[in-house]
């Protein structure tokens, strides 16, 4: 392994104890029942584990959109064509797509990155990091060499930290690559063990043969590569994409920078569990966002350790669950700032002491 | 029934079905796959039925408070003094409650409504429209009469009236009133017939004894008053609570001036399902926001028809799921906007021609 990712990798630590400890108190000295704003209160701990924090406030907010496109598209597997990639790249940079007209309305940043764009794009302000004009066909051989997999995930890595240089609180990780829910349950398939049908879904749409060769192509691909599944290098080198990469490289990135960062959907929580399994460790710096409808995803979350947000039926990809994710954590972050104490707020809470540490809440 | 409520109800008209049909159009062509913006669709489709507006922007939003005091609570069921509705009704005018930190965060409105606190506050900005110092308790007969049930609906629907007067384009409805969680629970089982143990939770958190003392006072008050399922007045009366009648005004108000409402948990649903209950067509006009932590809201959305969008474990009441909810609107509204059309992102959508129209999406 490459020694700036190794380097990045051993640089990941636990959460702050202490800090988890004071926020926890915090929560319980705030005016409501013990426990009444649920996951967001744990969202509210977790961010002071990350940041040291007890009062964080995420006042400045990137989603980091890798993308890429992939050689698999050639079997014509994918829902759309590979121009389609360069396309919304570009448009990105415009905030005309979905994920990105929802970050402009709510002010977050939205940096465009490309890993392996195989189409030309006029769109200066997309970063080029491209490691090559897209993988090759997975059916043919690796995607991708060893070599470039781990450069790719460091493009990912050099994100996360140049997110912290720029002074970014709170991280989202998008993707654009035509093929890439392709990969993605490839990847799911090699790290979990799980059948091909239990994680494939249809995408951006394709139909009844489309979808039947889509899951024969992942098989076929999975057969002939035999990627390593205690090695999720390997994984994403094989069948993966620069994409997946990279994105992989942002989780690992933003753990190392004591960043909190967003997963989307079915890709994104397909390059975090790859984090997650280079670094258990770096899942204690994640958040989910929403249960994508595509099938894969719960495979993802439940290897991940996360349960969803949001239950919007999205599958969109780019990165559109993280604007509406941010908006949670904002939540978060204002009631544990602003909310008043059981004093300020003129209540005796001596009523709380019978209640207090019992399981008094469940039915 | 009082004439002004009658004419309310009769001013609720169904959605515009062209703005439907053009909403749906212009989802269409929206550079995406088909429907791959799940719920988010809807809401903009549901948007336009009710305003008439394919780029609706709801740039002034307010969370009504509807807040008052109920007799039952001398039973001992609640989960705090009485003396917290006040303290916290005025809480939330200072922005320090949970839901009007959150609101605050965002620029949301807060409009705190006192319509039978029991106990004295200093906030002049509570609106004062108590009907009485909280309502009887429902173990010795109804809780209030019918004439004081109507007047405390018609304050909610003058506080949606209100709220278009104002340029308000987004209503949450929230509420403060200890011992709200057990007239909520007593109000389901009269409409849906359900056993007691179905619809019950711990509210803010009680022991075991005070859990089953809870449902036994709910039975008993049911029996002592037999309210009338197909009256929802009635049963609003006889074991419901002023805060309840009042919120059930805001649906009922909100649908007569054609502006989308935001349910919040237990207790927003309970009135959300008497309103629909009264007028069918009112729930047309309904947002879900969280699916709340106590048992009842299964059954309340059930029966409303309503799936909720966030998955948080929350059970603070307030309305603390609006502030949340209002972000989805506008993500919905934002991309509806501003998203470019397949011409617009210079995407040949011919390749769409195979699957649409089709189920190629679900597995």
């Amino acid at each position: 392994m490459r020694k700036e990712l190794s380097e990045t990798i051993a640089k990941i630590a636990p959460l702050f104890p202490e800090a988890v400890e004071a926020a926890r108190r915090r929560q319980e000295k705030l005016a409501k029942p013990p426990g009444s704003l649920g996951k967001l209160e744990d969202v509210a701990v977790r961010l002071a584990g990350i940041t040291g924090e007890l009062k964080y406030l995420p006042d400045k907010r990137r989603i980091i959109v890798l993308c890429a496109d992939n050689g698999i598209v050639e079997e014509g597997i994918g829902s759309a064509p590979r121009t389609v990639t360069a396309a919304q790249a570009s448009n990105m940079t415009r905030y005309r797509t979905g994920m990105s007209s929802m970050a402009k309305a709510f002010g977050d940043e939205v940096q465009v990155v490309d890993v392996g764009i195989a189409d030309p794009y006029d769109a200066p302000e997309v970063v080029n990091c491209r490691i090559a004009p897209g993988t090759r066909n997975f059916l043919h051989g690796p995607a991708m060499t060893r070599e470039e997999a781990e450069q790719a995930i460091l493009v990912g890595v050099r994100m996360a930290e140049k997110a912290k240089e720029d002074g970014v609180k709170l991280i989202g990780v998008g993707e654009m690559g035509i093929g890439n829910t392709t990969t993605s349950a490839a990847v799911l398939c090699a790290l979990t063990g799980l059948p091909v049908e239990s994680v494939t879904g249809r995408g951006g749409g394709i139909t009844d043969a489309g979808f039947e060769k889509k899951k024969r192509v992942i098989r076929d691909g999975l057969a002939l590569n035999c990627p390593d599944p205690a090695d999720p290098v390997d994984v994403l080198a094989k069948v993966g994409g620069l994409d997946l990469c990279a994105m992989c490289g942002v989780f690992l990135g933003a753990a190392a920078m004591r960043l909190p960062v967003v997963i989307d959907g079915l890709i994104s929580a397909s390059a975090a569990l790859c984090a997650r399994r280079l670094c258990p460790g770096s899942a204690e710096f994640m958040f989910p966002s929403h249960a994508s409808y595509e099938i894969g995803y719960r495979i993802a979350a439940e290897e991940l350790g996360i349960s969803p947000w949001l239950q919007l039926d999205m599958r969109l990809g780019e990165g559109s669950g993280c604007p509406i994710a941010f908006r949670i954590i904002e939540a978060a972050c204002a009631f544990t700032a602003n909310m008043a104490s059981f004093d300020e707020a003129a209540i005796d809470d001596s009523y709380l002491d019978e209640i207090r540490g019992k399981d008094c809440f469940s039915v």
